[in-house]
């Protein structure tokens, strides 16, 4: 730390990013990427002309994958905005919507960047608790007089909320604007975005990060009343306005073409996630149901932090959170086939080891 | 704009990025592109094996890249700070280094987004007027108490101060952060990156939007004492920390390599834009010396607005600023030689047809 350093930010606790020990070669079930590359159209995409255009400024806008987006989702262009990663529309949306007279509101355990980005910004917040397993009640949310951010499905607990759920929480807060985060809505669960034609007051965030195998490319959006996307955008062309990079831009064009193919992989990912809790369970976990594409589960006959400690020292990386609640928990990303069938192999090893 | 926007930035006057028409082709010499595409490297580096690792996070620390730029500049990794386009550096930097106490300071004609970001931030900022020929006088900012930025050479003028000048600034402000913004510096101007070495508040900014043909992949840095390098990652840690993408990464590494390819083509850019300022001299022109990758120059035949339009009706885009005091100019990026030799002969005609 500097001693230029304004005083706001020096307690700041900043995020904390899943490890990427280089080591050893891992499976890498700890930050919730795809075991699937993206699909060969967006190989195809990034051509030597595209990097040879690399010279030229992206399209702020980004009007075409905006449209190509609207198509599929049957919405307006109008309201589509993009961003670089997801983060960035959450970041933005507690600076556009937080005030003195409106804090912020989340549950108690989620997606720890929340909790950062009202500490970044000095917005108060409040946390609200989770039922003992670990579900969320949407009757806890109604009319908070907040920004109400709520991860569906919930991470990292996998727990997901049903449309007419999230519909009584927005129609409780007409008020404030609801931000649902549907950063793993395409592992089992339904969106709610249709509901952005209706409501004034939801935001709709999606990432290319999961479900499109582009964690590595950065490209997140929001749906939502064109309205709060003007708002969006009215930060984004106050910090950044070309903050998508050319190459980005046209893998997500390629990807958007090539729906069926991930929507194949997600189908594969949801069973080798029913594979993986039936083996767990087996094993005599407790596992909290999942609509996501990772699981969230403990074992009474070890605890959060030895596996995690144990299974890393064998090559496999899951994430273990060292939090009151949770502290028994790891969080374990749905990868192929084989590579559960060896984290269920080597878990088991483990159990024996400890028995 | 919605009802639910924070009224602080209801006001917010936004950022313009130069115009990108799509009606037809055009000479672009309005944003300040390289007229040359990235190094065969970079093409290589973008390969299959990459793209379908798009499935994975980008390392967040980007060690590979900020190691092969410590080389290349012969300072540690631990100096080095990357981030997804310059803009992000100069907007965390006003973060971070202002406050209540300490307002910003910068020119009073130069690069727009300091002022935005001072506005969005709720920063105060004093601009200190240029001379009559635009030039910046050194003295100026002595014991300014504030955060200074300057960039050199400025934009859009293309004046530039010698090592020793910006030395005295920094001198002269030793309990404030001195930010050059570099972004031109490799058109014939000398980087004071060096001195980061003996001037703990000294914060230089670079990019490879300029220079290095890769407007379009957003890639900038910082180069300064692990301290502010430090501050700056504490921001980037609550905002976005996987910021750029694999692909742009990749491809700065690449680049890095390939150094002297660059530093020819800036050569040539050099010596296009020598031939382009005597043939607007000869034409009657006012040219502001320039260590830029483009110029700033006036007619007293022809309003800065009427060149700037005559041109894009007959294809070539450049860069008209409607504000006081350089109402009279335009701002033109150097491209090919024969981009510039199309841009004397259109000019040319404009003037015949206005005589």
């Amino acid at each position: 730390m500097s001693i230029f350093l304004n005083e706001k930010y020096k307690n700041l606790e900043v995020y904390t990013p899943g490890e990427q020990p280089q080591d050893m070669k891992y499976i890498k079930l700890n930050t919730n990427e795809s075991p699937y590359p993206p699909s060969p159209g967006v190989v195809a995409a990034i051509n030597a002309e595209q990097i040879e255009n690399l010279r030229l400024y992206s399209d702020p806008e980004c009007n075409k994958l905006r449209e190509a987006m609207a198509n599929l989702y049957g919405v307006k262009k109008e309201n589509i905005y993009l961003s670089n990663g997801s983060d960035d529309i959450l970041n933005f949306s507690v600076m556009a919507f937080c005030s003195d007279n409106t804090p912020a509101a989340f549950p108690e355990i989620s997606y720890g960047f929340y909790k950062v980005f009202a500490e970044l910004h000095n917005v108060t917040y409040k946390t609200i608790p989770l039922k003992e397993d670990f579900s969320i009640d949407y009757k806890d949310y109604m009319g908070l007089n907040s920004f109400i951010v709520i991860a569906n499905p919930n991470a990292p607990t996998g727990r997901y909320l049903s449309l007419e759920e999230i519909e009584q929480i927005i129609k409780g807060n007409p008020n404030n604007v609801v931000l649902i985060d549907e950063a793993y809505i395409d592992f089992g669960g339904e969106s709610v975005y249709p509901l952005t034609k209706r409501y004034k007051n939801l935001i709709v965030v999606g990432t290319f990060s999961k479900s499109r195998s582009m964690a590595g490319a950065r490209l997140g959006f929001a749906i939502a009343d064109q309205d709060l996307i003007d708002d969006l955008n009215r930060i984004k062309y106050s910090t950044n306005p070309y903050n998508i990079n050319r190459l980005t831009l046209a893998a997500g064009e390629a990807a958007i073409k090539e729906d069926r193919y991930y929507k194949e992989n997600c189908k594969r990912i949801i069973n080798t996630r029913e594979y993986t809790q039936k083996n767990l369970c087996d094993l005599g976990f407790t596992v909290v149901p999942s609509k996501a594409n990772f699981i969230f589960a403990k074992s009474d006959k070890i605890s959060g932090q030895a596996l995690y400690e144990n299974l890393k020292k064998r090559g496999i990386l899951v994430r273990h959170f060292n939090m009151s609640k949770i502290n028994d928990y790891n969080r374990i990303t749905i990868g192929t086939v084989e590579e559960m069938q060896t984290f269920i192999k080597t878990v088991k090893e483990i159990l024996e080891e400890v028995k």
